[in-house]
């Protein structure tokens, strides 16, 4: 996300009034004695605790382009952020319990919240931040009209239930031998574009843009969604260390269901066989991860990702956003989606 | 809840149209290729899986208070369904997370979630449940009006903050040498009280009762809630087994830290050295549960549980209930809080 100058002047700008929302939707779960449930939630949005801060907050992409999206359908941002401030809820209550459930000890450089306080804590006071997610939303009501608040909330509901469906199919496929390219696009669709989706459309929803428009940018949402995840799974098997943050090949020692590895195990060849032959160390992933490329796994997927990347940008140009926030729109959807390995 | 015959045939009449507005609000999560995580709603529910059907059901008490309330508050109970359907689900949220945070492995006579499909899915199961209580609960909007649909919502999302505020300190109490009393208030006014008091109040919401007797629903689910879970912790030290179904001095072998036993270590005579010397067995149990109510330990949670029943069946006569509805929920009140140990 560097060099979005556009970006960044806005997210410098609107943080501060995200910041503000997100401490009014909070402030409920500090009464009825429970200070430390508190502490749990300001600790999983950055604030508290050891290194708080910035990156401990995390990028905030996701309420930034509720705003945004509100700003380019012609709205004030501001009305929107009850809804920014649930999007950002919902999608740290998916990472308190993702973090359970894949075992994940570290998020954002710092232990996750069950490291800390034990899974139970930790499984309750991802219940508390969605429960704060609702109660956030309906502050629509208030900033928009009580339709906009009404019809938002249904498709939050929905847009819930797909995260829980994509985080469902992502834990079964562990267990799985083959998992279907069907279900795998189904898993990112619910893990991945839903949030996204909801996010674009929620921040349109707020401008009171038309009901076409709203589809435009729920689209674009969504096929942000898929490309980038899309692009994540290249990245976590043939990218550049340095780059992107995080260890390369990851995707394949944790013997993840990429939609390289997916492609490559359909193939039943060398990677196939490697891939089933025993435990996957990092030095034989690298060896995994040639073989793969030769035998067309990242061309494909590669493919794919410039496939949902063109309906993204397209879908962003029949939304038709207006003034700088559009061009911002632009601006993210370019860099997030051309992220090279 | 044997012998309420006015409550049995009102649950004969209700249950079926109850299932119905069950099935139509959980119809989403069988769709986007997961039919694997409906299965496991469902069993949830008691509807599918061994042993499924009433006694796996549960007794659905708060749906029905829900129902009861809109029928004594005048209404037509059938549109009280979707927040009726709303609170058994988020019920079983609750079941399905806490049986997690607390290892329990049977649950209405069945292997708990957890114990069938493993933590991961279990907890991602629970989100599930949770977000589709929150889409049950907008069609208020179609049954009754935007308004009360809107209404219904922020007292919804108070009461699952609640909820969360009652199980961290629930889960917090494990690990405190002393509890203050009143944090044992506010743990069951969060963990039991407010879901009653919520089904109480929305129902009497949906049927268009005034401001004040909306308040006078609220005070009795709330002081019923109260007042059954001091008889819960007094059930589980000093209860006949056959009589409750459960284990007795149950409560105090898993150590839990209930009213009486806050009492018998706030004395710091007999019971506070037996409670703090070892391990407490069946048969240790048996005599600490005596050397208690010696030292007044039993009385005091009883004239506790006396003075809240008190408070609860005063609010529901402020209440003042219409027809048979009313006199339905005397008969639940005075059979729920007179359960002789």
């Amino acid at each position: 996300m560097t060099e979005i100058s556009g970006f960044k002047s806005f997210s410098e700008l609107a943080r501060p009034a995200l910041r503000q929302e997100l401490e009014r939707a909070i402030a409920a779960s500090a009464k009825h004695g429970t200070p430390g449930l508190q502490e749990m939630i300001t600790y999983q949005l950055g604030w508290s605790g050891e290194n708080a801060g910035l990156k401990a907050e995390g990028k905030q992409i996701r309420p930034l382009l509720v705003l945004l999206a509100c700003k380019a359908g012609g709205g004030d941002w501001k009305n929107a952020l009850p809804a920014a401030a649930a999007v950002e809820l919902i999608h740290n209550f998916s990472l308190v319990h993702d973090d359970i459930e894949d075992d994940g000890e570290v998020r954002r450089g710092r232990p996750t919240i069950w490291k800390v306080w034990g899974e139970a804590q930790a499984i309750n006071t991802g219940d508390a931040i969605f429960a704060l997610a609702y109660a956030s939303l309906v502050n629509l009501v208030e900033s928009t009209s009580p339709e906009i608040g009404l019809k938002s909330g249904k498709i939050f509901h929905q847009t819930c239930l797909r995260l829980t469906q994509g985080q469902h199919l992502d834990i079964a496929f562990e267990d799985q031998e083959n998992v279907e390219l069907e279900s795998y696009w189904q898993m990112v669709g619910g893990k991945t574009a839903a949030l996204l989706s909801f996010s674009l459309e929620v921040g349109a929803l707020c401008a009171g843009v038309s009901t076409e428009s709203q589809t435009h940018y729920r689209d674009f949402g969504h096929y942000l969604g898929m490309s980038f995840q899309v692009q994540d799974h290249i990245l976590g098997t043939w990218g550049a260390e340095e780059k992107i943050g995080k260890s390369t090949t990851g995707d394949l020692v944790t013997r993840k269901k990429t939609l390289p590895v997916l492609y490559g195990l359909a193939q039943e060849k060398a990677f196939y066989e490697g891939w089933n032959a025993r435990e996957i160390t990092p030095e034989k992933a690298l060896v995994l991860s040639q073989i793969l490329e030769a035998e067309g796994g990242r061309a494909y997927a590669q493919s794919n990702a410039d496939r949902l990347t063109d309906l993204a940008l397209n879908a962003l140009e029949n939304a038709n956003p207006a003034g700088e926030a559009g061009e911002i729109l632009h601006e993210i959807a370019t860099k997030l989606l051309k992220r090279q390995a």
